[in-house]
């Protein structure tokens, strides 16, 4: 058995660095992000306005918001390859484990003498490339997955309205779009988790962004961090299929009962507060439920859960339970849950591998050895 | 600026996990692998019967090495697809990239309740599959990049001689797999480094074990990490090219004067003392110099960079430093130096990933933030 006296199980509680991009200071119950409260960025600016927000450490001016929004309509293509790659895929592939492929294939489209220069100039230049691209990966990995004709980004739309086209080739309402360019925001950063730094480890190597940010998508499919979400809105369904709200509290016991895991509440750094992301998603719910006809009725089961959980755990509802529960309102095929979360992210993926390549230290943690000492081999002799 | 006060920069020093896998035992000089010294392994044992080793805890019996070449010779496959995906990349991909995005690729050929299920049996049985497969996209993303036809691996070789194989289709001598073997092995575990940290970092998030190695093969890229045998192996022509042995002085003046680096010697663990590793591999050089016309050419600027490395910094060598040379002289190109390394680390991978999943704790650890506060947003109001 491990001893837990010479060390952090999950570094929890550890300082793994410096940052000037964003802290969640408990105290407050604020998400910091460059100085600003989270919360009042997704209320006041679009998600493309935080994007450069985190990058840059500034808000942007009318003129940089429209430069950014040009540099990514310009470059959400694929080349034909990655099309092909992505149609070549075994039907069962999960859209995240394409998007991780999709990107780390596209490094190879760099110039290597840009692929290898880490200054930020073309680090943020990549890093754009890769959040212009992602959506159009992701949707299309999807679409390949079905089936379905591959849809190309549209120009003529924006960066949010896009990732609604590609998925269905419809043209997305005022309030969808608004909705999941909120969602994107509360998405975009959030201190360090295990998928940023995940993200900062790989840079630290000198690794590029490209390699640094492949690694981040592995991170985010895990079921303890970005696959939550896709996690969260499947058991809402599973409850509807199985009898609707009436049947929520029976089948949360159950699970607690053979110790499954329930997704979507708790988190590891608020512990036992509201996740301030979930506390203000959750208000937009009631005026969603229109969107499909069983609305209501998982609005009903959403509530119950979260009742369950809070008497039976004291845990709150984690950003993942609301965002999992809009989506599906808002028509995304759940297995783009995790997938939109990753997208979402790049910003914050951007500004920590451009933070790590500035002022860099390869990380390089030890380890307590708790196994065997002095032993010699017996050669087996079965050769290589 | 940041202060270092209150923190480990790159967690130097700080203890990440316990482990019964591997330690680097600074005061005996040893590197231990389940109880054994590396060293003595290295001379022993094979790689496979190393891999049985590292993975699993014990010595193989003869049946159970023979089961374990013959798992990996059934699996040294790989779907068309893949073919097509490393035939289709750009020429300048690094066949690193091209081997992450393979990785990472083949997730989709593992039926999805296989995939996610993170018990021994299932775990070891993809790491195997991963293991088998990485030598043939490694060999073959560097085929494709020549523009050369791919080379299967051949059922009648073994592990090590398939590599050698596959590189050029000629049949290796004894003398070389031999070598090659023993590379294999000092590479095949090493504690804590930066590959390992990421593998368990994602494993840790519960992702599977091919998202775990897709990221640590990201990690080894980096010119910090495993990227130091190809840097060092490249300078090694650089300076045969720029005159020899006698320039071979200037040359490390000159980059050192310029604030560049010579990759292949010290290491963050070893600091001032010989890497075990390179210790023992240098004693192997003399007799392969006959291998290349410019052996003993550039076994002199081998030496020249050592001893100037030594007076100058007092860095010895790390395994790097006559890995490099040995694949050199082997006739492996160098842009496959840095894929074979991730190769030979994949029994530690797969080791570090169970063990991981076996007694989980999320890594997510904290940062100290050292930006603005109390920032408040005017509305830019470019929209999305």
């Amino acid at each position: 058995m491990t001893t837990t006296n010479d060390y952090s199980p999950g570094l929890e509680g550890v300082i793994s660095n410096a940052t000037t991009i964003s802290y969640l200071d408990l105290d407050k119950e604020e998400i910091v992000i460059r100085g600003y409260d989270l919360i009042e960025l997704a209320q006041k600016l679009s998600y493309l306005e935080t994007a450069y927000l985190v990058m840059h450490g500034k808000e942007p001016t009318q003129q940089e918001a429209a430069a950014l929004r040009k540099t990514l309509s310009d470059q959400a293509t694929l080349p034909p390859e990655v099309y092909a790659m992505l149609k070549s895929l075994p039907k069962q592939t999960h859209p995240m484990d394409a998007l991780r492929t999709g990107i780390s294939m596209l490094a190879g489209y760099e110039d290597p003498a840009i692929l290898n220069d880490h200054h930020p100039e073309p680090n943020f230049a990549k890093g754009l490339k890769i959040m212009a691209k992602a959506p159009v990966i992701a949707c299309n990995a999807y679409r390949a997955n079905q089936g379905q004709p591959s849809i190309p980004a549209d120009p003529k739309l924006g960066f949010t309205e896009n990732i609604l086209w590609m998925i269905n080739g419809k043209r997305p309402d005022k309030e969808s779009v608004d909705m999941l360019d909120m969602v994107l925001t509360c998405y975009i950063e959030h201190e360090l988790a295990n998928s940023t730094f995940t993200a900062r480890i790989i840079a630290s190597s000198l690794c590029d962004i490209y390699g640094a940010i492949t690694g981040a998508v592995a991170s985010l499919k895990g079921p303890l961090h970005g696959g939550a979400n896709e996690a969260a809105a499947q058991m809402l369904v599973d409850i509807l299929q199985k009898g609707g709200a009436a049947k929520a509290e029976q089948y949360i016991t159950d699970i607690r009962a053979a110790h499954g895991r329930i997704m979507g509440f708790g988190h590891r750094v608020y512990m036992r507060k509201y996740d301030p992301r979930a506390f203000l998603l959750k208000d937009y719910l009631p005026r969603l439920l229109h969107k499909k006809p069983e609305g209501e009725e998982m609005y009903a089961i959403y509530r119950k859960v979260e009742e369950v959980m809070f008497r039976e755990t004291k845990l709150y509802p984690n950003a993942d339970y609301p965002i999992g529960f809009i989506l599906y309102l808002l028509d995304v095929p759940i297995p783009l849950f995790t997938p939109l979360f990753l997208c979402a992210r790049i910003p914050g993926l951007i500004a920590h591998v451009e933070e790590q390549h500035k002022e860099n230290r390869l990380f390089r943690p030890r380890v307590i050895y708790l196994g065997p000492r002095e032993l010699h081999p017996e050669k087996a002799g079965a050769g290589r």
